[in-house]
């Protein structure tokens, strides 16, 4: 980070960014680091793709060759202990969260980890407790709360638009999870912790934290349906939100037809929202205005006065579900180059931890039979 | 039912009427007796309207000179004591389903019931139970059944073009609830006996049944949002059924917006299907059949191979809610001409009772916090 | 006319009906007359079905049975000559419009004659001359002005809420002609006088009239697919009205999937509006009134303040493709009981004949390859 | 291009790219070159950002430091005799077009051009046929032949899944035009050629060419609302395939509420397909398969399978507007690359001048009031 890079007047410092995991999430944080140097203006930091790590020698050495990575790496350590790294991004299975998070953290880097951040309440509440302590910035990789439909709902309800909110609805519906011959470690419970819980539910949970509030109870069913699955393929939950709401949480890679749908709705005494990740660019927005030609509107979020806008087109030119972490991971950096918070939009390791009780709770009461009532720790 | 009409060479004998309630629902079946005798070709039975029963008599009185009843009274038991009474229709609040139905069949005449058919489960299994022993037709009136999309549906789902069923997600919104000054029967416990629930649950309950299967347990929230309101505004359930599917149940009189909006999806092994009732001439239909363009179909379904189309018009003349009456109606004059079966398609009184365990063990979740199993009672 | 029936306390006076024809706009009329007597409270007229006319004597017989007319009849000239009836109903084929409607007229009764009024500008002007010398009401059937969508467009527009309008693109698909074994009096140029011109676009045309102003110039092509149609099956019109819109009129018959899509946009410098048969209970509104969350409503027209609503259900629950003859007719009643006028939202003979000349003047364009400005005539 | 880029085993050769213009097209390329480089893998050649050029001094240094360009210049010249620059993209307004282009192919360099490729046919052709005895590769920045959806509609046309065409309705819908107080180089005749004509109209009627074939004639109105606007403001024109095809192509700046709404409609004998580009990603298709649950398919096209997919994200994870222009880009490097064809995909030079005589004969169309016939000249 004692680079930087000369942009016209400004001199932008360099951030040094060690990534773990080079798939997936891999490729979809480092285009993002790779965007943000051009397409957010100035940026807050000028991502510096120094090493990705990763368990196959050839492929992250590929990978790095493919993303623009210095150096590349089997051993995730060596990130941690490279001073040219100032933001650790693990980008790895959910067995892989804790302990190089934990390290880098303690190493002085800021850390980003894709979600579920632990694989129960109790690590992720580790993993939290030791990140807070250390200092750095940390973010958990909901990105889905840097959608712009979701920010400008998020604005609204702030806004008091909605007025008092009586219910979220919300599920994330895939389908991949209906084939018997497929294997990952999303299907370990060792690795993955759970199954569409932590890997859709949680960004449910996230969601309904973020525009609505605390889940103060559950009332679950957990289900797996393939024969030999080990984790569930299925969630559904009635739920009680502090200070009143009703709603229902569900998560699914059983869906048939819905291959990437995160859909929810949230019902006020002035608005109703609603949503879906398939179309991520559209708000669903009544509003009780007394006009007479009443009806939910279709929202093109896409205008210049719109979260995150002023980085791309002009109106009605859409974006796509990649440019998610751009604005995630430039929300990061902004609070890293600015020594500012990464609240209120998060979401933060805090977050990160909040939804791990819901998922937590979920998973309890689906055992219990119960509802599962649900106290967050504070550090 | 001594009299009949001549229809060209065919004689179709007439059935009289006797309906209970002038408001909502006496306008629904009224509109839908009279369509019968000209729309559906020929009718099985020509209804003819006899008689209105109603508290207030000259409102009673008006609503015979407007629907063509022959007279009309302000005491229900006249319409039991009638002889040319061969149906006699409940479309009164709540708390008189039960006494006026089970007379009105004990007295030989047929007997339809609008739903909920009792206040509780015992109530309506009292009601079955007896209607039952009396040994005419009883049709509860879960007149969605008999939407076109709906019909569709189940006769997919029969012919197995869904494969394993694993997911029903059903709601029923509106928004009307939300004033405060606004007084009806159905906020008073006593006459509706529950709020959102028996009014607008025990419909997506019934489709549920009707589509999927028993419900085998239900793990519930249950809300009263309004200061001062009795019954519930909201009820939020997670559901099991037999056999393994899972879901959620929800009803609610606040989702702003949402005027008539029953929404339910199933996601099945080898398609999926969804609906609106705000949209009811369209089924979302999607099959995995291996085309490369696949996606969710809107269906309008007004084909003339479609449910019910035999009475209506060439394809894309779409239909309205009320004629879902027509359809019902018409289905238990069939029974009643043949002396044949209500169900599959009913609902039967049995399916009114079964309804009412649902949400009878709803009530009990909500209260106990516990995930609540149901049994059903036979005769 | 002289009878009438008792309504409580009032006495609304009967209008006999005479019907020519008894198929598809028999069927739509017929259920009108006769849902208008309870439906609409009170019915300006009470229609009482007196006698049908068709080719086909057993036909017409079992369609009188059907829908309750006292007698039917093989020759339309008893209908003319019946004192009992007071409303002729043309809902014959095209050639036959003509005669028998002012026929009616001038043995004074009202009329109203299924779209288009002629196969000509110069017959529909001399059906409209000759019935206006009479002194009749007049309807031409264009039902589609009778959709409470279409009919909010039309008030919104009044109200001067869109502004400038600058563009109308309207069209009708649908898919049934793209078979070549199917022969109907609709491919017979004599009785047809068009194709989908007539059949389809006429309603088009009508619309851009009722909610634009008079069209003033097409640019058409007009074009017959199938071997040996003798009529056109699809039309394509660049036009321009008066005052300065532009836009496109099109129908056609081979539109595969479309079934009953009468599709029109309209947009203004305030506000545009969008509508589509297939989902005729909805209107798309969009309004530049400085809202930050700007979209497209989908308006569900069934409020309490909407048009028409006051005859139907609660909000919501929503009506069908049949019932905008149920206002239609209702309309006409209206003002044959108060010897008012049909206008403004008629329509008229004038409107009928008014939109055939923009017919016309697409078949002339069509052939001479120019720009055909329109010259509308007055009595 | 005499450097090289190790990729792991592969040397990919760089292509030295020189860009005219910094704004709204050259951000979009720009982004698009840089992105090639790792989404695409192996990309076919690997960008190198030479230089930049436009008219202020400053403004395209500040452009040059944030996309990356090696330099700057306000002499477009200099990219032209820059011999490290192989690709001249013209992002320049339209009278900028011509001159730079053909220098830049007659000195050897590949070239890329904005739509409309000339503000004339004649132009057009002019810059095609120079360009084109100048031997290089060339591309009209057509974009929308790169929307995933559009694509997969070409390749369902051409493996002939529609069966015989008979309708294209399309039209570019923006709303920005209305604002007087506005000025651009787009409402310039001098700069811009046209009004939405060149800008938005270009757009279908190179989908229409792309899709269905040849525009035969054209029957058109063109008109500019705003007092003072030198351009058209918006066209409509009622067309002609060649083969047989009628159609619409329409494009407006003034329909209110409409962003960014390229729509179109395809009908043929055995399947109709739709698009919007507000939503991109999604393409609606009907088959006339006899299935009874017929209606059109919401197909999100972003599966494995389906085009360009290869470089992105899991099924469901939807892409943006600026991505049409990697694969656009990525089609052209493949092409130069392998000295392969850029057809049929194109657009090439010969496409940019077709869609110019389509253009040319609707302002002819417009004056004449004549249906126009388009004549295509070859090389």
């Amino acid at each position: 980070m004692t680079q930087s890079r000369d942009f016209g007047a400004v001199e932008i410092p360099e951030i040094g960014i060690g990534m773990l995991g080079y798939a997936f999430m891999g490729k979809a944080h480092s285009n993002a680091f790779r965007k943000i140097a051009y397409m957010t203006w100035p940026p807050p930091l000028v991502p510096r793709l120094v090493a990705v790590a990763g368990r196959d020698a050839e492929a992250v050495a590929a990978a790095a060759h493919r993303y623009g990575y210095e150096r590349s790496t089997t051993d995730w350590r060596e990130l941690v202990s490279d001073p040219e790294i100032g933001l650790f991004d693990n980008g790895g299975p959910n067995n892989l969260h804790a302990e190089p998070t934990i390290a880098a953290a303690e190493a002085g880097k800021h850390v980003v980890c894709e979600k579920p951040l632990g694989r129960t309440a109790d690590e992720s509440y580790e993993i939290w407790r030791r990140v807070a302590a250390a200092g750095v910035k940390h973010l958990c990789a909901f990105n889905y709360r840097f959608v712009p439909a979701v920010r400008l709902a998020r604005e609204m309800i702030e806004a008091g638009e909605l007025g008092e909110i009586r219910h979220f609805r919300g599920r994330y519906l895939q389908d991949w999870g209906d084939d018997p011959s497929l294997d990952t470690w999303r299907f370990h419970p060792d690795e993955a912790g759970s199954g569409a819980l932590g890997d859709l539910g949680a960004h449910v949970v996230d969601l309904a934290h973020f525009l609505v509030g605390d889940v103060a109870s559950v009332s679950a069913v957990v289900r797996a349906f393939l024969p030999g699955r080990q984790v569930d393929d299925a969630i559904e939950a009635a739920v009680e939100f502090a200070g009143g709401p009703v709603g229902t949480i569900e998560a699914t890679r059983l869906a048939l037809g819905r291959r990437n749908s995160l859909q929810w709705e949230i019902n006020g005494s002035k608005a109703s929202l609603g949503f879906d990740m398939e179309r991520l660019n559209e708000l669903q927005v009544f509003r009780a205005d007394g006009d007479r030609a009443r009806g939910f509107k279709t929202v093109l979020v896409s205008e210049a006065d719109h979260p995150f806008w002023e980085h791309w087109w002009p109106p009605g030119h859409i974006i796509g579900w990649g440019e998610t972490f751009v604005h995630e991971l430039h929300h990061l950096l902004t609070a890293i180059a600015e020594n500012g918070d990464v609240a209120p939009y998060g979401a933060t390791f805090e977050d990160g931890y909040r939804a791990a009780e819901v998922c937590d709770a979920i998973v309890r009461s689906g055992e219990s039979g119960r509802r599962e009532a649900i106290g967050y720790r504070i550090l």
